[in-house]
């Protein structure tokens, strides 16, 4: 009897809350956006798949939505947070590797040199992120990236980094979350770097990010079974890999995918080529105070091929400077 | 003020199926396991890791439960089912390949001669695997799998497939995510061979399979992205892959494993190795009536090391012939 009395009290809790939770719906649930097209196509789109009875009635089991990362839901300049990372962890490390000091790109690293370190481009962002993110158990790197992410600071705004996200992603994220839908990452960075803070950061966890990866390897230490991380890559999931990420991880096609640049582009068409209501949504970078502006000719984030398909396709597409109220949780509202 | 009241009546709903769930809880939620000390480490496991406030509680979010499948969830014996789709394959598509007549393994499956087809073994296997699971799309395979799941029949029993599947496991999964836990596959059988129907069958999206794979990629066809499969190994996720696969796909450790070979045991030992309350079971195989007798000497699902390590360990070993009162739904109880 004491078990049932405690359901029942355990039940009429949960009303209550229901019912809490049921009048404060009536408020905006992207408050961070401002009127217009952007955020009308947004709620458009959920009001028409959550409408049960309608023609475009998506099933909850269904709702699949992707993010790209790096400039979608977290800035991404000067470079890639994870870069960052990756140049603490060759400061951390020189000691034990004293070969680097005359080794690039690891000796501009050590130099503080940023641009040399990455005049090799992507060969060398890899060969510095084999170096320093292998080696190790994915315990041992967890806790790096823990740490690491605790306590380092954006060099621009000198806040962490876990603060550079977009208030109004956070805010979209919450939303689709509140109408029955799993939220997934899906971006070109490490997804073993992302999963130590996407759960605190954006609600999202760690079974829900797809990334790049290297390969693991099973091994019992002393009877202690590890997983040793090798310098060995895995998987890119980047450009023309993130549908395939996508359908290796999901294995369901996403019906509503977020992306910024030429990189999520497959991800976008992958996502827009399926059948019934689908919603495609680009972030455009144009806010050069309170974040940055760059598009075509950047080389990070570049969004070149994306912005032609989506005016072709008639895909979202968010301008920073006017769809967002703000940018970051720390700018004055 | 009509959402309103749509929404109260909505809530009001709610409550009253809480209400309903919540007497209809009292009853045994696992009504096909005979009492005894595998159903009891069971219930055990769980109201420890549930009860709030208690040192063994777990977060829901931490609660991941991952099980094999052939032998674990469904049966396994003559030969895993998804060699019996292979063999189909091969036969359906003989008349496109008439080199397979002279071609071994292939001549062996046409000709009905199960024993030489598979006497090149793991080897002979894959190979089949390539020749039949690769070559079409992603949707394409999904609905080869489809077709043949829907009127394949197991040949000693005449019942389709996904009939083989263990009733006292079904509850088994259904009490654990009653019970705030998400449950996954984890097998060596290949991943996109099990999606089309592990939602129906046991409740688990496609999302929550890990699996063997092959590569898939990318391509615009006539301007329709298309995923092809490859005939080129991507992950094998038996034995020590099965941690490996865990951590790739779902970047937390399990606190409950269940298996039933020694291609299992890796992965029970990774769940054991963490910290807190874990729980691991094997299903021993010893009902030669309801189902087969075997163990130690098997060629497929061999269960020897794990026994000893099950026993050394104390972790629960469910006898099929004891602890359940019915192996599939179709018998009489």
């Amino acid at each position: 009897m004491r078990t049932t009395t405690k359901r029942l009290l355990a039940v009429a809790f949960v009303c209550i809350a229901a019912l809490t939770s049921s009048v404060a719906q009536t408020a905006d649930p992207l408050p961070s956006w401002n009127d217009g097209k952007a955020k009308q196509s947004i709620v458009n789109f959920v009001a028409k798949v959550t409408r049960e009875g309608s023609p475009d009635f998506v099933p909850v089991a269904e709702r699949v939505a992707t993010f790209d990362n790096d400039g979608t839901l977290w800035a991404e300049l000067p470079m890639y947070f994870q870069a960052f990372f990756i140049f603490d962890r060759i400061k951390a490390l020189a000691s034990q590797h004293p070969e680097w000091k005359d080794k690039e790109p690891f000796a501009s690293v050590l130099k503080g040199d940023v641009k040399s370190a990455l005049a090799g481009g992507e060969h060398a962002l890899m060969e510095m992120a084999m170096a320093t993110h292998a080696g190790m158990t994915t315990e041992e790197f967890e806790k790096i990236v823990k740490d690491w992410i605790a306590t380092a600071k954006h060099p621009v705004t000198k806040r962490p980094y876990t603060e550079m996200v977009y208030q109004p992603m956070l805010e979209l994220l919450a939303y689709l979350r509140a109408n029955g839908f799993k939220t997934f990452i899906v971006s070109g960075g490490g997804i073993e770097f992302m999963r130590p803070w996407t759960e605190k950061v954006y609600g999202i966890p760690p079974e829900q990010i797809v990334g790049s990866s290297i390969k693991t390897k099973f091994e019992l230490r002393d009877g202690k079974p590890v997983l040793v991380r090798l310098p060995e890559l895995n998987f890119i999931d980047d450009k023309a890999g993130k549908p395939v990420g996508i359908q290796q991880h999901i294995g369901r096609r996403p019906i509503a995918a977020f992306g910024n640049s030429d990189g999520d582009l497959q991800m976008l068409q992958w996502t827009a080529a399926g059948p019934g209501p689908r919603f495609c949504l680009y972030i455009h970078h144009t806010d050069a105070k309170r974040e940055w502006a760059y598009d075509r000719e950047s080389s990070i984030g570049r969004l070149d091929k994306g912005l032609d398909e989506a005016a072709a396709k008639g895909w979202t597409v968010v301008s920073m400077k006017d769809d967002w109220k703000r940018v970051f949780a720390f700018e004055k509202p």
